[in-house]
């Protein structure tokens, strides 16, 4: 996507160097990190410079490559044993994240078999990392382009949190309809979360839709349903941390108000997903253990001073408890958005999703 | 109520000076104000120091009440004329807060009804302003007495912004009913809204209960459904802003969202107030206007650096929107707590309230 009329993916491979967007520095500056060896790249997804389901995976494919690129060519037992070793470093960075996994199992397994060609286990593992990446930013296209029909000519947006194209390679998730609408014509106006505790709304999606050239606003997570009250919101778009077999869906803290009060408003909700965000192995919300995270998150903040400074300052002293995600019930989505189709929240409509991505080749 | 040991409350007189809590130190310090001159407490009230329906109508008596004892005893007309400007000044500093002209119309009227006798002016003026702090801590204790029973042995409550003692002169409204159940024993806990943009929750709810020795945990605004829909909320209490002769509460941005998602999870939905709250020329919340407050509200924040000092920083440059209340529509409402007893949320329960109020004498 767009920034400083250039177009920019989340990360992407530069000979054997990983370069990514710090979203730490974000929205302060912008600031493009350059990663020499896997260790550093595997320090970037620990740090969290990179952050979202897709564009972790694809940071780690990446690193996983660039380790093949960088293994000593001293036959092919020292270089597997190299990979195998970066494998398990990068694995290590965020033992919770699917994608990281997926992406990881992928690069080595093309790797290796290649063996006990080096050159060929290099070119595969780039390859692979290289099409995870395209993969990841096809998919969000494509849920572009299914849930651009439900923006309106005007219509006012909201989201909740960042499933924007930070969080994966390009495009996102729940806003890929709303970038999608805008190439077609449509002049959607956006209302932003501000997403309390880490304020990704505030910090990353308005971020984004200003370099994007969107019209938005951000609120206070207290105020949508003011707005959608008063009739100023025609549909309700967010992301997917993960989604049960029934429909249920885990997103960011907040969503599930966003839900109720969507629908005490008549307000369509929908979630925007690629089909790995699909968990068959939770038959139910329930079934999805929720993080804890610390309490400081709530309690300090941090942000710049009047002399451009990056500062954290303590807002309270106060006890605080922090989930992080909550479970958003079937029953209240209107429409699971995905790569290939619009399809409802309901166990058939999951499986049909799981199904029209099988079909695909 | 208990601040370190010794009772407070939110504004008094001491000889010819108007005393209050600095509220804008709180939650990092405990400062008291000492206002010598009715304009260095008109200065206060419209600096915010004290905030909260009872509380500047407290103030504001008490200024007036200060202006009587402090002008010069030439004669009733100039005493009169002193009096007359000093209530213009006080009036002037937060032009929509209703019990401020309340207050200075009562201290006015007892004051120049005791014409031509300028210390029997003073007397009158002291005593109805004193009087008007009294009845507020009193429909305050007796809120708290209409609704302790609705707080169960460890049960949790949950409360959005402050509708505290420090909004009012003692007791406050919301927390008067728990303030009330802890001295009954019962041991409740109390999840406390952060309360975004202004974090009235994390700032003054939090703080009020602390000193109180009340259990308790600030959370994000956007982690209340998950509470609720985990069974660990058994009631929420808000405060209010304006009541319609309907029964729709305006208060605090965030409360309607509470209420819906309070109602999809059966957890009873109660707000308390006393009857000065409401407003038989609003037919319903329609009828309530709704200020948009600054931008910088959500878009900056102030808390402690390390070093203790106090500093604002910047989370955004994005444009940003700021409604600083909401209606709750009356059917999401289980009661209205008054001095006079729970009352539904209806015509015939805000006009039951408003008969119970006027047979008190």
């Amino acid at each position: 996507m767009i920034v400083h009329d250039r177009h920019y993916q989340t990360v992407w491979l530069e000979g054997d160097a990983v370069v990514l967007i710090d979203q730490l520095a974000l929205p302060h500056s912008f600031a493009i990190k350059r990663c020499a060896t896997y260790r550093e790249t595997a320090e970037a997804i620990r740090g969290m410079l990179v952050r979202g389901a897709g564009a972790i995976g694809a940071a780690a494919g990446y690193g996983l490559a660039q380790a093949a690129l960088q293994a000593p060519d001293a036959g092919w037992p020292t270089f597997a044993r190299a990979l195998a070793e970066a494998r398990q470093h990068l694995e290590a960075t965020r033992p919770t994240a699917q994608n990281l996994f997926y992406a990881t199992r992928r690069v080595f397994l093309a790797a290796t078999g290649a063996a006990p060609e080096v050159a060929a286990a290099r070119h595969s593992a780039r390859l692979a990392a290289q099409q995870i990446a395209a993969e990841d930013a096809a998919a969000c296209a494509s849920i572009g382009a299914a849930g651009a029909h439900l923006i309106g000519e005007g219509a006012t947006v909201l989201t909740h949190c960042n499933a924007g194209w930070l969080a994966f390679v390009d495009w996102g998730t729940a806003l890929a309809p709303v970038y999608a609408a805008v190439r077609r014509g449509a002049r959607p106006f956006v209302l932003v979360d501000e997403t309390r505790p880490r304020c990704q709304g505030s910090s990353l999606t308005a971020w984004e839709l200003a370099h994007e050239g969107v019209p938005h606003a951000v609120i206070a997570d207290n105020a949508a349903g003011y707005y959608m009250q008063r009739g100023e919101v025609q549909v309700v778009i967010v992301g997917a941390d993960r989604i049960a077999a029934n429909g249920d869906v885990a997103n960011k803290i907040g969503t599930y108000e966003k839900a109720v009060v969507a629908r005490d408003n008549g307000v369509p909700f929908y979630v925007a997903a690629p089909l790995t965000t699909i968990d068959p192995a939770c038959s139910s919300g329930r079934d999805i253990p929720i993080e804890e995270r610390p309490a400081e998150e709530l309690t300090t903040m941090a942000g710049l001073t009047e002399s451009g400074a990056v500062q954290r300052i303590r807002l309270t002293h106060s006890p605080a408890r922090n989930p992080a995600f909550d479970v958003t019930p079937a029953r209240l989505i209107t429409g699971l958005i995905t790569p290939h189709g619009i399809f409802p929240a309901t166990a058939a409509g999951v499986a049909a999703a799981l199904t029209a991505g099988a079909a695909t080749p």
